[in-house]
């Protein structure tokens, strides 16, 4: 493409964006667009089809009309959001947080992780994270030349033949225990899960956080789908002192909200973390979205007098019951969610002709791609491939699941389900 | 602050934000909060002290009526903003620009920037930027590793003396060549220039250029102010193809329609190139902010149609002459600006009492700080120390210097002079 190819490539990408597999989304993509199932139910991607709550899209216009609220927020966000936040939390972290030193905002819950990420991983020191993991974790930690070291959750044993609570992916203490060395800096939880749908239990928290305390990690607790909890869910950093002084939660105010666009994320911790990652955050985006970041302020202070937490996680309790419906119906097994708007189902019983015409890119990799491929073209319905977010050698655990986003309006959720209902005849028990 | 302070300490943070100097910004609001006329007059950040035109906030209050406006854009930006910039830069270079490769969007041209180092600087990549520098590019080149190689503008030499146009803030091109070497990556070019005021020549540009092809290296041009020159102003992208094949021109929606907060960023350049800068966007945010891009859409189409881009610059530059006037009645020099809304005044004729009680984390910085600190003090306006721009090897050229930001409502101008003729009896020659 250059002129001056004689050369060494003068223009050659370093090496953390060259060389990049497909995507999923891409894949995913491309398979809807070549579908002849138009327009095709789009289970995939965890954006909501539906707008957010009426009192946060009035404050977002009235922060438009506002001339400070147009321009740079602090790097270190809003002073009303940084209150609104601290007096939401407080209640549930018993203590009364410092919306100055304990609080700070970012540029959506992802840039939030790079900017922890940035502020304690130096080169070489390790990071633990389960399997599956939400895919830009992966980058994220390796900016900063962090390496990662992967635990696998273990998948419910009967989990091709019977549907079984989220709670029964397992950890391997013995496992996550070998895997933690004198390199090791920090470990990522996240609950509820994604794309699991377990709340990590009290006891499961307890185990980590006492291995952190032991050997002196930072947790990095990816809370982002805090709001919507089916089963009794514990902030890993609200059971111990020795754990919040070590904890950094993440939070998102798109997915609290309904408004994955907006890119209001937000971190709380104590102040002897929150400012490294305050600074780190102030040199990758100096400062994050001032009107929306208003809108959430005046969101957060309604959401508690408008009962929205108990409204929202009902709502979405309701369409994961409406659309797991479908796989009780076909006998098709899946990890039942206790949090979250994913839900994996078991696909082992869905048997993929020999002959079908999958893409070399599709056919090289996993059963699960092939499983979303298939769907997409036979039914009409994108779904989310898991082994994605496993590495190679662990990605056998879910080559028979696919995740469904349920974070989308009842008609549609029906329509996937009638769509689906289409599978029948090559399920092969 | 830990419980285990007796281990080394398990919270230590990356060396990337560790140990920083107090930043400029912090100073300033420190001493404004201090100083004993409140409100101060604030001409230093340049924020807009206005709204975005009607039409964009018209355009965003639309966007968040749309469900799909308030959900995840694609990582590359939303197809009517590309198309949008697409069609309003294609004249200006002369080629029909390919929106889905020749564009993509960042939070803000901040992230813009720094996702180009890491598009493109591995460990030990060499950087050239001007002396002085947008301080952000700093932490964005050594952030994936790189070195920074500075060079000086040089001042007029009668600065002091006379006011003169920024223009003649000169490059040394001996100086420059000696920079390049084997691990010259990239070099970065802003014009108009912040806070310099220059808007580059053709001739230095060509020069630069030819430089850069000579040596192999990729330009990073931040022209975040391009809609505002007085002078002619020349994209280096668009003077040869071989620059073009090199070029990434850096721009900013925020700067263009007064809304600094809205965190909307663009990228302009070959695919060769576009392609890894979008690649590290994605992995550094994943999205931008949804919403307001939409809204940025709508206004690059309402611009050229409302003749908008005429009347910006028509208003910028008589904010310029309205606030200079009071330089010139107190026969302070300073760079007379091509472009741009920052103006640099020499301060030298200002005699800062020998006694005066500035704090130890000012009276140690170079006599700007002091300046400043003053001017906040016993004026009430507040500007920019531009050392805080220099390494300290060169912040000398630029210590009897003060940065204004004239993107302020005319009556804060009227007031900000007002309280600036108070200099007067400070200044002696």
């Amino acid at each position: 493409m250059s002129a001056t190819a004689a050369c060494p490539d003068p223009f050659k990408p370093a090496q953390r964006v060259a060389g990049q597999r497909q995507d999923v989304w891409s894949i995913v993509n491309e398979a809807a667009a070549a579908s002849p199932k138009q327009p095709i139910v789009n289970m995939g991607q965890g954006f909501f089809g539906y707008n957010p709550p009426q009192f946060a899209l009035d404050a977002a216009k009235a922060a438009l009309d506002r001339v400070d609220c147009n321009q740079y927020s602090p790097t270190k966000g809003r002073p009303r959001l940084k209150n609104a936040l601290a007096d939401a939390y407080s209640p549930f972290f018993g203590r009364q947080l410092n919306p100055d030193t304990e609080v700070t905002i970012t540029t959506g819950a992802n840039e939030g992780m790079l900017s922890a990420f940035m502020g304690f991983i130096e080169q070489g020191d390790e990071v633990i994270i389960f399997e599956p993991f939400f895919d830009q974790y992966i980058s994220n930690i390796e900016m900063p030349g962090g390496t990662i070291r992967y635990v696998p959750l273990q998948p419910p044993k009967d989990g091709a033949i019977k549907t079984l609570p989220a709670s029964e992916w397992s950890i391997d203490f013995d496992a996550l225990e070998k895997t933690i060395n004198s390199k090791t800096k920090m470990i990522v939880l996240n609950s509820p899960h994604n794309p699991v749908g377990k709340v990590f239990s009290r006891d499961e928290l307890e185990r980590i956080g006492d291995l952190a305390v032991k050997h002196n990690l930072i947790i990095l607790s990816d809370e982002v789908y805090d709001r919507l909890y089916y089963v009794p869910f514990t902030r890993i950093a609200t059971m111990k002192p020795e754990y919040w002084e070590r904890t950094l939660t993440v939070g998102s105010a798109g997915k609290a909200f309904y408004a994955t666009g907006w890119r209001v994320g937000y971190l709380i911790g104590p102040e002897h973390l929150i400012k490294y990652v305050a600074g780190a955050h102030t040199r990758i985006c100096y400062s994050s979205v001032s009107p929306l970041q208003e809108a959430a302020a005046v969101a957060f202070e309604e959401a508690d007098k408008q009962g929205f937490w108990d409204q929202s996680r009902e709502e979405m309790k309701g369409k994961m019951e409406r659309f797991c419906q479908v796989f009780d119906e076909l006998n098709i097994p899946y990890s039942d969610p206790e949090g979250g708007y994913f839900v994996l189902a078991n696909m082992a019983s869905v048997k993929l002709p020999e002959d079908y015409p999958f893409p070399p890119h599709v056919a090289s990799r996993p059963r699960d791609f092939k499983l979303c491929w298939f769907l997409i073209h036979e039914v009409g319905v994108a779904a989310i491939p898991p082994t994605e977010f496993y590495t190679d050698a662990n990605s056998h655990i879910a080559e028979d699941y696919l995740r469904f986003a349920v974070c989308k309006e009842d008609n549609i959720l029906e329509t996937a389900k009638e769509r689906l209902r289409g599978l029948k005849k090559y399920i092969v028990r």
